[in-house]
């Protein structure tokens, strides 16, 4: 038997799923496992102790991160760095980040149980608070600043905070970076959280890159009238203008060719009485595509439809762009990489973009960086609903394990 | 001097106005008197004080309403009741209802200064709760029942212990009702809160009725899937079908021939946040008119166009009818009076309906109605930028007081 014979214990695996599902288990069968909160240090001591199970270093980095170290028996060898998150948005699912984290745990267990002598060292990593904004990759490629720390939040925590909550170490966030060059390679199994595999019947997701994001914050103003004594020609109604917008944005999206989505998700009318004309809307315009440049005409496009929306129904607007995440790619060594191996293990694979953000994009700013999906089912996520199917947990990991024993002999 | 020569004295009046607007007043010019809140306990007893000032015999009745008898001269004449509400909604303004009953109580002061002996009882009326839905004019005309009181609130706690907080007897609700036959007109002055007298330059507006109310929640559900990761050919968006409803509900009500009015005034997206397509919408449609036969054809139109906009976004829709008030009518000889009045005062005048509900829409079960418009500037209503000039404070006020003589003397 050789080390291309190795596979996960899928059973463990599957039903370690199923036990961490139940740190901040809902009624209704979701998980609440939101970063920081009790259940999230319940399920963060569970993966440790499961890390320590596999014969595995523990550490808790300073920006809050889990890092299990498994020694590499060639001095001067670059890490291998495999994980994932097990924060989930409130009342998420049981896949999305546990997946590979356990999965990544499982590799080192598969490994240690072989008695398998690693080159590299290799660093099984749980990233903390991915959910609300990728937190704790960002403290580890040097994106946090102790002033991002020490501001307080929309709950008036600040994260510095809540990172030490959990046993990070704000004061020296600027730690948390590794040396240039130290982290050979990054490798993360998640969900797809989309259709496509699940749909298409394929095995195995390779990620190209992800998707830049630009999010826009918009707001209408009207006038808040009485619903009743206001004549319907004497209205100056803010949801009219932005229920136009909305299917403005639906339409332009989609009118234009390419792959980018447009979404708008947040939309809060005020005063919202059943009595009250809207006076004032606020809104997100949500664009992605792996390529920006193809975003900045259809935002002139909508931005240049709100403001004739606006005349039209008498109201004001104004808006900002809040946020803009470039697209990042991955590398094409490890794509082929996982290529070969998913070959090897007879499982159908296809290169794509990533429409969500993974602590994997982050890592591109460090090392090279991999990304491995496998089919949810009906493509749905961020839900109690999200499920992935037993063998393709199988797969992922499989296919995980043979990627980084295939790093780790290059 | 005779009785026709009597006049309020419209600075004090102003005056008074102004001051009760301090209980509640918020630091952007706002006020917030809800009822049964401190600010409200606080604005009771103001008045109860200009109450008794004004040579009155005051008292709370079951339902919390604050009512202040002038005894008549002529045994078995009905009570002339006069007066209106001083609750507010969060955040609005001076005039709505503090005008009103602030007018009756000085129609009282200047009857009992100038010794005018009146033959029918007059009761000055400051009724409870009217802006969360007529509480204290629904008890007095019987509507309310001891389980309506026992209910507990969105907030928790019964009408009940409310009603009981501010002096009112919720065990003898039933008592409120006044004996049959036994009141002879009751009269409220308003602010308009629509633009019509302002933008036409009327003084008085003498109410024909209030427009029935139609009120129906309407949920619409989609898949609450992840925008970044879902096509836009593979979603299932709410929103989507949320948005042409409001433009459609729009776009029929106003086609339609006829003085109805229609608004989506409350929407709420789930989960609301941007990065996820929008699961379910929550909204109201509310209809009114004078005539509520014709709003059944206008809700067919729109009910059908939704069940085609939710099979076209790939939606589902529900929806009920949750409330129908039926329109009332206002008694012809109130407003012939009104109207006589207004011209031998040298006002212009004209009838319209109310668009909103009043008191008085309550009152015209037990008794005659009648129900005098004063403008309100710009038609702004239930914001801090409510506003009647002081000379229509003044007309509005010397109007109630003739209609309350002349009354008197049939």
């Amino acid at each position: 038997m050789t080390e291309y014979d190795l596979r996960v214990n899928a059973d463990r695996l599957n039903r370690r799923i199923a036990e961490l599902a139940e740190f901040g288990q809902l009624p209704g069968g979701g998980v609440s496992r939101v970063a920081f909160s009790e259940a999230d240090v319940e399920g963060r001591r569970y993966a440790m102790s499961l890390m320590q199970n596999a014969g595995l270093n523990v550490r808790v980095d300073p920006a809050g991160n889990i890092l299990g170290r498994r020694e590499g028996g060639v001095a001067g060898e670059g890490v291998i760095l495999v994980g994932s998150h097990i924060d989930t948005v409130p009342d998420g699912g049981a896949y999305d980040g546990a997946l590979g984290s356990l999965a990544a745990i499982e590799v080192a267990h598969t490994l240690t149980h072989a008695g398998y002598r690693n080159r590299h060292p290799l660093d099984i990593v749980i990233w903390c608070d991915e959910e609300s904004g990728l937190t704790g990759s960002r403290g580890f490629v040097g994106e946090l600043s102790t002033d991002d720390m020490s501001r307080p939040g929309k709950d008036g925590t600040t994260l510095a905070e809540k990172v030490r909550r959990i046993g990070g170490d704000p004061a020296r966030i600027h730690e948390a970076k590794p040396e240039p060059g130290s982290i050979a390679a990054y490798l993360e199994l998640h969900v797809e959280q989309g259709s496509i595999l699940h749909s298409e019947g394929i095995d195995v997701g390779i990620v190209q890159g992800f998707v830049g994001v630009q999010h826009y914050d918009v707001v209408i103003k009207g006038v808040p009238n009485h619903a009743g004594t206001t004549p319907m020609d004497r209205r100056s109604n803010a949801l009219l203008t932005a229920s136009e917008l909305v299917l403005a944005v639906d339409r332009i999206v989609k009118s234009t060719p390419g792959r980018q989505v447009g979404t708008v998700g947040r939309l809060i009318v005020r005063p919202g009485a059943a009595n009250v004309i809207p006076g004032q809307v606020d809104l997100t315009v949500e664009l992605r595509d792996m390529d920006m440049t193809s975003l900045q005409p259809i935002w002139e496009a909508i931005s240049k439809e709100l403001e004739d929306l606006s005349a039209k129904h008498d109201t004001t607007v104004s808006y900002e762009l809040r946020q803009s995440l470039e697209g990042t790619v991955t590398d094409p060594g490890l794509r082929a990489v996982i290529a070969e191996v998913s070959k090897d293990l007879g499982l159908s694979s296809t290169e794509m973009p990533s429409g969500a953000g993974h602590d994997a994009q982050k890592l591109t700013k460090v090392c090279s960086a991999g990304m491995i999906f496998v089919p949810s089912v009906g493509g749905v996520s961020h839900s109690p609903d999200e499920f992935t199917r037993p063998e393709d947990v199988a797969n992922g990991a499989n296919v995980l394990l043979q990627s980084v024993l295939k790093v780790d002999m290059m």
